[in-house]
């Protein structure tokens, strides 16, 4: 039996000169390769001087035990923070380092060494076309608006309840796209034509289904017992939209196995909507 | 003068067997890093078997020239797809094989080698609960509606243009956090009171201001040349907000050096929202 086998959960810690997102996502990507291990969690951002490094390595340090050695995932720049949080007890998992210096190599440049963030302001151009982008979205969430259909690059399509609108959200604010989203309601369902505001843009439509017990108990929790929730006229509505779907040749995908990110990243692929930045 | 000296931009692939999110954000923060180097970027997601990873091999390989050797940078988690993408001519700099082993002599285990994406379905659960932060969040944008207020885990408080949706949005659908907005007002700042509806609950406030020179720039591009959009009466507003978060103990943030993802973490770690997940 080793150590780290013991009851307690190994604290895992997110070290970052800026938000911490990119240290949290790539720690936890690694943590999720040992399914079999208990991980505590925390992030500790905005770590931009020796001091807060000190004051960081004092803190994980006081979670080290003789059985157990906590993990320490940082992706700080500057070297001599980084320096100084290499004097933790703890594993000290360098996230930046060791992949900095084979660019290095490549590149046969130095890397400049300094602190920043991922996610930091990098233009005020694209934190304005977020800004519009997110305004736009909620404008034309859920068909509330046509006034710029126009202007959507994707819009997407779906019975209610089906993620339309986390999905939208997600595009405007991470890529700064025009989204608009448009229920599919049962008068759409009676012909297999597109929604008439819609009919002109087939070619930007995207559609969203599901599984009818999943859609069901979605929405079962808002409106328990109604027919809107049942199994019938869930599975009614999912096999009338992906009729349209396919009429239509609009591509589209299943909610139910994916997460708000997967969904996007196929739809940005699909429609072509990966920009260089 | 060295090989990557030529004018031609060198490119940067980031591969992943999911969304390609990780790759892109670290691999990026390790290009920031090279301000002198031009870089022409393309994400490869969902490199899900040893096919694709072989046709992503023969796309970045076909950009490499004598002069220009492409960086390649994998967040793969599965062996064998790693061991193909691996064959590739250009640089590959693997975010993920390194640190992996480190934390498998630190955990005394050996690492699941499953393929996986930090951004894929983790539960339903978590899937619901960011749906529903997020159509809080919309109903309770720029107080458009005070129905369930109470319920807000925070309310963000600004005059019109600061910032409140995006950081209200990326608060909601990132950290599933329950946020409502509201807008200062020229009858808010005709006294020092909080706004009546807000002041039942100003320990749940956070203020975003933003500079007169921006806001009024931001105002301007909506209404230009108005009143609103003058420097005279931004500076105003935001002289008033800021007097009543002071005088209510309000913490706030200016919006005009950060982004949305710095201010959402700064409002989280004011406000100790950084949950345990």
């Amino acid at each position: 039996m080793s150590a780290q086998d013991h009851a307690a959960p190994t604290p895992a810690f997110f070290l970052a000169g800026g938000t911490g997102i990119s240290a949290e996502t790539l720690g936890n990507m690694i943590l999720q390769q040992f399914p079999g291990v208990r991980f505590v969690r925390q992030k500790i951002p905005f770590i931009t001087s020796v001091d807060s490094a000190r004051e960081a390595v004092a803190m994980v340090d006081a979670t080290k035990t003789d059985e157990i050695t906590p993990l320490v995932f940082s992706t700080v720049a500057d070297e001599e923070i980084r320096a100084e949080l290499m004097q933790t007890k703890c594993a000290f998992i360098d996230l930046f380092g060791s992949q900095l210096d084979e660019v290095e190599r490549v590149l046969h440049r130095e890397a400049a060494h300094k602190g920043g963030s991922a996610h930091a302001v990098r233009n005020q151009t694209e934190y304005d076309s977020r800004m519009k982008a997110v305004e736009y979205a909620i404008e034309h969430d859920d068909g509330a608006s046509l006034r710029a259909i126009d202007k959507a690059e994707v819009i997407l399509l779906a019975p209610s309840r089906c993620g339309k609108t986390p999905t939208t959200m997600y595009l405007a604010l991470q890529h700064s796209i025009f989204v608009a989203n448009y229920p599919l309601v049962d008068e759409d369902f009676e012909s297999a034509r597109l929604p008439r505001p819609i009919a002109p843009y087939a070619d930007k439509c995207f559609g969203i289904v599901s599984t009818a017990a999943r859609l069901s108990q979605v929405r079962g929790e808002r409106r328990p017992g109604s027919k809107y929730a049942s199994q019938a006229q869930c599975l009614y509505e999912l096999r009338r939209a992906e009729s349209m779907f396919r009429t239509h040749k609009i591509p589209f995908i299943n909610s139910s196995a994916m997460s708000i990110e997967e969904m996007a990243a196929v739809i940005m692929q699909t429609r072509k909507l990966n920009r260089v930045h």
